[in-house]
């Protein structure tokens, strides 16, 4: 057997009980490549694939999507399928910070995180159209990457508001970045040799995090100049999540989803027409507010999660610090560069210019080394 | 038998050999319902689904895609699948126009289309990218209807262009289109009881058509007043859909892509990302405007196709006519009540305001009675 293979399997046997990060392991996973795990809101031909909901309990995809097939083109091995929140949106799954099993992995892409920063597997897929990527990489110390929107095929994928879902991965070694995007998007991921001129953008969010998280953030930043966003972001962000989120998830049996879901869904029914256009138009001034930034840096430091993972196992934490980035579109990664005060994991959230993911990842190389 | 299903299957066998509309008709559909069918993008568990392509030919998904599933909690009975071209782009499939075999019936909702104008089936759904409704819908010769943006779930159909990318249908009763609305949406479309104040809008692509489609709509809105919407957003749309259906599918083996698609794939990458965010920025300014002229008016006429259906099965048409309706999202449909130089159909298309279908349906009922 493939010895990395083997390496995750013993690792999940170990650590599986109290973690909890798998929906489905697939003991006879076979090949050369890295071992990966899917976010089980992702089509697999060969494993179930269960949203999170028992509306697709047991359901069996007969096609792999877009994204599962070009991992298997490249070789790899998908080992299983992770924990993802109710159609990732906010109703937890099983999984336990591997940190602490006493706090949350973060969500939505809850059990990727936590499989990659708890060394079961080398990387995994995760979605993100809040902070579903960012949020549990920076809670479970892992690096979370969101490329840019619209970087990889999302078919086979369930929708939550397309404007704004992203796939992206967990990985523990940079190094790892370039070989998943080549596979994922068909195209290389030329490496950027540049010496990144970094600023801090506190953004709207700023007053809202833990002064702990502040301050960590601004001792990291203290070598940077600071930029500034205009405000209005995040509830442009939050309309159009929630607007779009109402249809891709209103034919589904109302009665099977959670209390919490079906309020999520009824505030973007609310949504009106007119705040949906403002709110459009906001993003796209806010698009064209941050590339005009980047023609001056090439990255940006901003607060991942408000603090380090909250103690509970009934709420996935604030979603709010990657909401801008992913209304943006900007690649943007978590690395697990700080601790917080209990000497748990606090990631930086380094952001990079649309399209310019090897931007990003020469910063994130700076910025780790 | 019920009844409706038994003349449905009656037709299909007198008039298939010549139409080709079918990639798979389901001979033991059963339910008291409207038979329909159903656009072969689109997942169905009973149904093979080939997305027009040989990828997937013999494709057999698990579920449902979320309309079809809507469709038959509502009753509704599935008779089959419909051809499209190769993933709703312009490689065309095998019908034939029903009025004219020599000529092609439109696309990429090509099968839905001429078989709901033959009286093969009251209704089939289809999607409209740039104007894959609306374009066969006046070569066939039937009520075509594209909602606004965002209706319906596109959970479960192949995705081409997500930001434009809209499920529809087409009819040949208009009283059909509030069932088929509420099914699909869950919402109920309520009759709007006005008397719709409507104008002419010849757009930037007025010129391009042949000169006695000009003639008719001219004839045919000489009532109304003119209102004019600025130009550029034909090229917008055209920059957005090939971006975003190069990224959706851009992981399909490209050798079995046909020339065509290739092509068109390779357009869309080589789309810059300043030329996509310009080409956003001009769509959100489109829809404020077309929000600001329907504060005056209701419903808008325009061309829905250069002329009758032309002479040909090696291409579909030019989707020209729709391309600004698909970008602004706004709902519109293509009503059969012109006849071309040959005596052959030529639609009217008409134009609502963005999330009032209810609206369009009403200048619609009065524009054909």
């Amino acid at each position: 057997m493939n010895p990395a293979v083997e390496r995750s399997l013993a690792r999940i046997a170990e650590r599986e009980p109290e973690v909890q990060a798998w929906q489905v392991v697939d003991a006879n996973a076979r090949g050369d490549g890295i071992p990966i795990g899917v976010k089980d809101l992702i089509d697999t031909a060969d494993l179930p694939t269960s949203c999170g909901s028992p509306i697709y309990r047991g359901h069996r995809p007969s096609r792999d999507a877009a994204c599962v097939a070009a991992l298997k083109r490249a070789g790899q091995v998908i080992l299983g399928k992770t924990v993802t929140t109710e159609f990732a949106v906010y109703s937890p799954g099983k999984t336990r910070n591997p940190r602490d099993a006493k706090r949350t992995p973060g969500g939505s892409s809850s059990g990727s995180a936590a499989a990659v920063a708890d060394g079961m597997v080398p990387a995994a897929l995760g979605t993100q159209t809040a902070a579903s990527i960012v949020r549990p990489a920076s809670f479970c110390g892992c690096i979370g990457w969101k490329p840019t929107y619209g970087t990889f095929s999302m078919e086979g994928i369930h929708p939550l508001a397309p404007s704004l879902d992203t796939l992206g991965f967990f990985v523990r070694d940079l190094d790892l970045v370039s070989p998943l995007y080549a596979a994922l998007s068909g195209k290389p991921l030329p490496p950027a040799s540049l010496k990144p001129r970094i600023a801090l953008c506190r953004t709207e969010t700023w007053e809202k995090a833990e002064p702990s998280t502040r301050d960590a953030i601004e001792r990291f930043a203290r070598p940077y100049p600071e930029v500034e966003l205009s405000a209005g972001l995040v509830d442009a962000q939050i309309a159009i999540m929630g607007a779009e989120a109402a249809i891709s998830l209103g034919s589904q049996p109302q009665a099977e989803l959670s209390a919490k879901l079906r309020a999520f869904l009824d505030a973007g029914r609310a949504v009106a027409p007119g705040q949906l256009q403002v709110a459009h138009e906001r993003a796209q001034r806010g698009r064209r507010e941050i590339d005009a930034i980047f023609e001056t840096y090439d990255a940006l430091i901003t607060i991942a999660a408000s603090g380090e993972a909250p103690i509970g196992l009934e709420s996935t934490g604030d979603p709010l610090y990657s909401r801008i980035w992913s209304l943006l579109g900007t690649p943007c990664a978590s690395l697990p560069l700080l601790k917080g005060p209990a000497g748990l994991p606090l990631g930086v959230q380094v952001v990079g210019p649309r399209g310019r993911d090897d931007v990003l990842l020469a910063a994130a190389r700076s910025l780790m080394s």
